[in-house]
């Protein structure tokens, strides 16, 4: 196979490089001023998300200020049910939020596909930002996974513990597998839409994934998340899919041995033993500085940066975060952690 | 040496019981009508926790009705921190509020040792609870872990995340390491008195433990409830000591290796294999059913039931939850639970 010139698709496609390839979660975001300027300029979240000029100059920041090894589209999870006709609204320092789909009237309220056209605004952001990226840079797109996403739409919103979904589960299994099988139709469609825009990677963030007892996550996490990861390789073999289970613990031994995802994008708490002998021995791995120690900076970064490097640089490794950086996050420490993987 | 004629000290000492001793977390609470009658006499929650007659009261009611192995002392894990002088009160519907660490004016406001005196009515709750305990039924004594305690003296209420106290480690681990040090004499001088008092096992509950990576789950987690586990053992070697390290994942099994506690509480995230062998072939393992597979009730009940009976009933295994029973839990569910262990 030829290897590729973008190291972020090398890393990828198993690569092991001297340097690791660093973007980080949430890198286009609230703790950049350039940021929160031009966010001060659209009316709402999802205006911003919809507008193609906003959205490609938001996910470009980050790249000019910090030249990390890949973009990654800006916009949001919830997207999805949007386009099937479940409107989303942000509030202001509070999150998203929904009519819950049992007040809609049920899957039946919602459409069968996805409403591309409604999609067509992102699919434009992706192609204007992979016409404006440097060469070696290279252009992530991604989906919140059915379960996660799933979990918003049942509770109208985000939840300490996302309780409605997985009682939802519990309670009637056909029906939310009927929710997740629309999700999962809708979640192929979307990405391959981007794919089909100029996406170069794509990342499926089950970002509750965590919650989940075994039986449960192997039903609403793994088989889904395989399902999506499947699609996309039968139709662009080319493109790697990054699975992120976040939270998943003794979970992402299994999900790296059995869901055909490319990479596996590992949360803060993994254990770097783990990560290397049960993760990392089977794909290439995404992951997984604290956010927090981002934000607190120091040794504390040093020290965690040192960690992860010592213990997957040897393998196939993204450098990034375990989750998405904190918006209080100062930019000095995020220079500060890149040159650090950078001068390794 | 002698087994134990009750059946929680028996399998909490390794014993393989055919039919596991069965109690719950947060079994004297709001799913219980009768808790919630006598709660509307006490004032505060904090009065309750305080009132030897109400507390023993609430402790005894889910033994009398469901006739639970144990019964586990009412009581709340901060009134470590109220009794250190960093005065403690609970919001209704909301949860408990302290004046932040930091604006008390950090440790050197607090007590060096714990006031025991202010204490004295638990301890007071302790003894009138093992006296009017039925012959077969133990009791536990508990007390929240330095890391948990600490994650609400320093933010002052509990947060989605708890990152003030993770920060405050990050950025100051030697101050954050003196506060866990206070806290863990406090710890052990509470615990002895709850043991001299009655109490034939502990529970020390780290709820907030999965939210830490490896290192730092290593020196706020695993050394802090050694140190505790420690102490209880060399004043009292008959009274077992259970440590529940909520969400540690992978890091379960170096927990259940190296940390000196005699058995494991696992949360209901753990793999079910996992949980046989990498911990309960260490030793004894109490759980982990999903406190919404209870409120579900029905199949998802009974599998979930099966499930862990199924994996963990061939060796030393206390049945619980994973977590505290929810309040909306219906009491036919706890009997049917109760029913489908003990019918095994």
């Amino acid at each position: 196979m030829r290897v590729s010139p973008k190291p972020l698709l090398a890393a990828l496609r198993g690569e092991v490089r001297p340097v690791p390839p660093i973007w980080m979660m949430r890198q286009a975001g609230r703790y950049l001023p350039e940021y929160r300027a031009l966010r001060a300029n659209a009316k709402t979240f999802l205006d911003l998300c919809y507008d193609p000029t906003l959205a490609a100059e938001v996910t470009l920041q980050p790249i000019r200020r910090f030249g990390f090894d890949a973009a990654i589209l800006f916009s949001d999870i919830l997207v999805v049910p949007d386009a099937l006709g479940q409107s989303v609204r942000f509030v202001e320092g509070e999150g998203p939020r929904l009519p819950p789909l049992d007040e809609l009237g049920g899957l039946a309220a919602l459409r069968t596909g996805i409403d591309l056209e409604r999609l067509a605004p992102v699919f434009e952001t992706v192609a204007r930002v992979r016409a404006a990226l440097p060469a070696e840079v290279a252009l992530i797109g991604f989906c919140g996974a059915p379960f996660t996403v799933a979990t918003y739409m049942i509770a109208g919103e985000g939840t300490s513990d996302q309780a409605p979904a997985r009682l939802a589960a519990y309670r009637d299994p056909q029906g939310f597998g009927a929710l997740i099988d629309r999700l999962t139709e809708a979640s192929i469609a979307y990405l391959l839409g981007q794919i089909e825009a100029g996406a170069e990677a794509v990342q499926v963030f089950d970002s509750w994934a965590g919650i989940l007892p075994p039986q449960e996550f192997l039903r609403w996490v793994m088989e889904p998340i395989g399902r999506i990861a499947g699609a996309v390789r039968a139709a662009h073999p080319e493109v790697p899919v990054i699975g992120f289970p976040r939270g998943a613990g003794t979970l992402y031994a299994d999900f790296a041995a059995t869901v055909p995802v490319d990479a596996v994008g590992l949360d803060w708490t993994v254990d770097l033993a783990f990560a290397r002998d049960e993760v990392q021995a089977q794909k290439p791995v995404q992951g997984n500085l604290d956010p927090l120690a981002l934000l607190a900076g120091g040794e504390a970064l040093d020290r965690s940066v040192d960690a992860i490097l010592a213990a997957l640089g040897a393998g196939p490794l993204v450098f990034n975060l375990g989750h998405g950086i904190l918006p209080q996050t100062p930019i000095a420490h995020v220079q500060r952690m890149i040159d650090r993987v950078r001068s390794r």
